[in-house]
């Protein structure tokens, strides 16, 4: 602000110094004045530069914000800016968590786009790497109005609007992680706050869920990373575990084919109680879960043994994976519908490599069929299932 | 049916042998009758036989048709007969055109399946043979009850039905052939009949389509694809072919991308004009086009040079053709869709290998570049559309 307030005196005072009357003055007032005020313009500028550095190279995120760094500053208190800032911290912790795990000169390439209608992302991708084959990081902060087909996707989701479309704020984090080696499983997880204007009446919910797809069976795994998103659950609301474990193994489910993707983890959508702050806490817990979820299991199984046979089907199960993202998922749905879509991100959760092949069907007591039977049938982790009740 | 009068009598005969007073006649005559009902019944095992041989073998039908031999008989004249006989025919001459381009040992493996609600179909795979990667060729002829689901993806193809629940029958061939080599254009074809009972009046039409994908253009293999089309279409209806043209390029686009997945062919929907046996004749002549389009350019192209960078290319493309059929394919949907649906036939379109690069961008000037631009804007391939008027 004091910036342009300099700037301004120091093009008046520019002015007045053509000016003839003016003219008769000393010209050392002059000079005062106009050194002046470019000390002080000189001032602002470096401080706003440096806040700008402080923001981005020491709190490390992937790139500069979307939102114009003023208009964060001047709305610290809106949820819009406390979720873009909490979304770019968790890009840049989780892309350098990566990071470290791969070789030297794996890093993510930085992609930061916007759209005409309003806002953009950060798309960070690391492809090829030697731990990871693809890993696709990706921040979005967008706002327009929804067109028709977006707001139908709503609606099937319990929301009922009035208006055909609707002006919106969306912001969120998401993540897709296909490890080279079998034994490492894939990871997904989604973070995002929603705004809608219906009749001007704003209605905000927060979404998002963590959820785990392995190619090879772990338990000690499985129970690691549900027990991570428990704990994250638990300090908000001891039911919120639960509810959204079970919710994440119907969401997550291949209907044509009577399989879920994976162990799954927690889902949930429209989550807009107990109030503002509350939610966008537990949703803040959810995101910092998922390197302590994921990290130790890339570390453990990143360089075990593996061969032909693994790598056959980890690329079935990939292939899978794009079955269900390509068919099933809302987000890709949404995604693709709002116009302007930029479809180079939201379809980087596809895998580098995927295969189909025409009735495959693991051997009979193989390791492969033992995570179809958890994926055909979701097992409680915890153990925390109430026992059913047993007749006397 | 004299076969099971046959039976009756020697079934009555033997019951009566063994019965008091019959037995004090002589031996001679129980032992005649008998064989006499043995020699009837033989006979028409035989002629049955025979009879099913000949539709099987001598006309070389991949399996047994799925509506019972007697039953497709007796209904000679009914279009679901005929067309039922159409599919198994073209299903079976299909595959062996393409046996004959493959090694020796790669042969279709032949999968008969029934529904559990009506009918069934034959599923025909060639998989990891040296010429094909993957080729399905499927028939199915099933009959039901459409759920709401369904019945809306009709609805919003035009069709607008009273009932929400309607009784139906469908056959169809479907096929989709990927070549190993990227020199060989991927194509796929469907011709199918509908029929759709909604308050006791029984709507029928048919539809299909031709088209060819490759990841190398070769504009001669083009023309002469829409050529052997056209002449299939014009011997019906000379605005046949331009229409059906137009509304493939506008049919397989993938929106999200602004691209095409191939270089098009023909696609129609709905047709149910100018009479019943006229729509099936077109349909028949269609179908009998498939192998004089396509045989000749896997012939051509099959043992091309190629390295990794063709074989890279290849699989990003088929990464694009998965997009189009699991994001808007009306028939994967629509497969998806019915009770019972057996997915793996469904899915056999889908490619044995397929890759997804974030951000990929062809060379400037290199021939998948050209092939990109062709895509973007699809070509008329026989130079028949009317020159625009230019302004005096």
């Amino acid at each position: 602000m004091s910036y342009k307030v300099a700037i301004r005196s120091f093009k008046t005072l520019s002015y007045l110094g053509s000016y003839k009357k003016i003219r008769d003055r000393p010209i050392r007032y002059y000079c005062a004045a106009v050194l002046g005020a470019g000390y002080v313009a000189y001032k602002e500028f470096k401080r706003n530069k440096a806040e700008m550095k402080e923001l981005i190279y020491l709190k490390n995120y992937m790139a500069e914000p979307i939102t114009p760094l003023h208009q964060l500053q001047k709305n610290q208190d809106d949820m819009k800016t406390q979720m873009e800032l909490l979304i770019m911290r968790i890009q840049a912790e989780f892309c350098r968590a990566l990071e470290k795990e791969e070789d030297e000169e794996a890093k993510f390439k930085v992609d930061r786009w916007t759209r005409k209608e309003g806002g953009g992302g950060i798309t960070c991708v690391l492809q090829d790497g030697r731990v990871f084959e693809k890993a696709g990081v990706n921040i979005s902060v967008v706002s327009g109005r929804l067109p028709p087909p977006a707001v139908q996707q709503m609606k099937s989701r319990g929301k009922n609007f009035e208006s055909k479309e609707l002006p919106f704020f969306a912001a969120g984090v998401s993540a897709v992680i296909h490890p080279r080696n079998p034994m490492v499983p894939t990871i997904h997880f989604n973070y995002r706050y929603f705004e809608v204007k219906d009749k001007n009446e704003v209605h905000w919910w927060f979404g998002g869920g963590t959820d785990l797809t392995p190619y090879y069976l772990n338990e000690e795994d499985a129970v690691h990373f549900h027990l991570t998103l428990k704990h994250a659950c638990d300090t908000h609301d001891p039911s919120y575990y639960d509810r959204f474990k079970k919710w994440c193994d119907d969401y997550f489910t291949i209907t044509h084919r009577g399989e879920r993707r994976g162990v799954g983890g927690i889902f949930f959508d429209d989550v807009d109680s107990p109030d503002q702050d509350s939610a966008f806490s537990f949703v803040t817990s959810c995101a910092e879960a998922v390197i302590p979820s994921y990290i130790p299991l890339v570390k453990k199984h990143k360089d075990d043994a593996y061969g032909y046979h693994e790598r056959q089907w980890q690329l079935l199960r990939r292939g899978r994976y794009v079955e269900f993202n390509l068919i099933y998922d809302r987000g890709t749905k949404f995604g693709l519908h709002t116009p302007e879509a930029r479809y180079e991100s939201i379809l980087m959760s596809l895998p580098l490599n995927a295969k189909w092949e025409y009735m495959h069907e693991p051997l009979p007591n193989s390791a492969e069929e033992k995570l179809m039977k958890v994926l055909k049938e979701p097992r409680d982790w915890l153990n925390i299932e109430k026992p059913k009740s047993t007749a006397a």
